[in-house]
């Protein structure tokens, strides 16, 4: 994917600060995604990392992941599986507890969505501290999935967020912001 | 679409006796999403309806509106707008408070995501009383877009949810259920 493209994508991005609180600067991608073309741009650019990988199950990270963990599922030809706060998911599920900046949250997956024979790409929008995705991995690695790989359109540098995953999992993003 | 394409789809949804209250017959589509056939199938079917009618926004209810609104757009090379509960999107917004079963509830949308030259397809998982996407449609109404269609993926007929809409909005689903 040519640099210019991606570059053309982060100025879509808007920034907005003191979101949610004061002190941060919110990367807003909703007006990434209201532009079709920063929209294709970043649907082929993460489907071409993806392709040929074998890819059978995308997890999007509610809500934000649902929305470029369900595209990237039907471009790669793989099912969609929400990964989902308490209480909303109406099967059988099995669930994390884990530890924010300020408390606990919890996420929770169907028990019976993803197998051993599945190759496993999680998404999430947005790579910041990465507490929510480094539960959300351990979480699906009790499944016994074959592989899996984890995916961000955007990463925040500064945060060190990348830190928290384990050596042996490949984490992509498609673009970072550093000191800004 | 041939009629056994969507009876396969159909056969996928999985029924929930009791959730999230007692009495209602939940219908969980996370089981036709995470099988890659079922999904493509619902693509290629929601895909064709609204080819040609020169979509350019897709608004997604929160949060499964999210999966399918933003494969819709991206398929019909639009762009993607979430519609979110209150306090979850971070510039400025228009809001929108609506009376539900029990008690109320408030949807909000960017005020710039939606200007008078789009042509609006409003997209969530599931038509059941439409209180919620008849709110949705009243909001994106103010911003006077050039068109308004509303699409869902599963309709429970028995709840008369369609009645809701104004004649004037074309209301279509891919499959419904009744008495079941």
């Amino acid at each position: 994917m040519e640099k210019e493209k991606i570059e053309f994508v982060k100025s879509k991005v808007r920034n907005i600060p003191d979101f949610p609180v004061k002190g941060i600067q919110f990367k807003d991608l909703t007006t990434a995604f209201k532009d079709a073309e920063s929209l294709r741009i970043m649907c082929d650019a993460i489907t071409e990392l993806y392709t040929g990988k074998g890819i059978t199950k995308v997890v999007g990270i509610e809500a934000r992941g649902f929305i470029f963990g369900a595209i990237l599922a039907e471009r790669l030809g793989a099912g969609f599986v929400p990964l989902r706060k308490p209480g909303k998911l109406p099967a059988r599920t099995i669930k994390k507890t884990y530890t924010k900046e300020y408390g606990e949250d919890t996420i929770e997956i169907h028990e019976d969505s993803i197998n051993e024979n599945d190759v496993v790409l999680m998404h999430d929008d947005l790579l910041a501290t990465g507490g929510t995705m480094a539960a959300a991995l351990e979480l699906v690695k009790t499944m016994n999935p074959a592989k899996i790989y984890v995916n961000f359109i955007c990463e925040l540098e500064d945060l060190g967020g990348r830190k928290l995953f384990p050596q042996d999992v490949e984490v992509t993003s498609l673009f970072a912001f550093k000191g800004e």
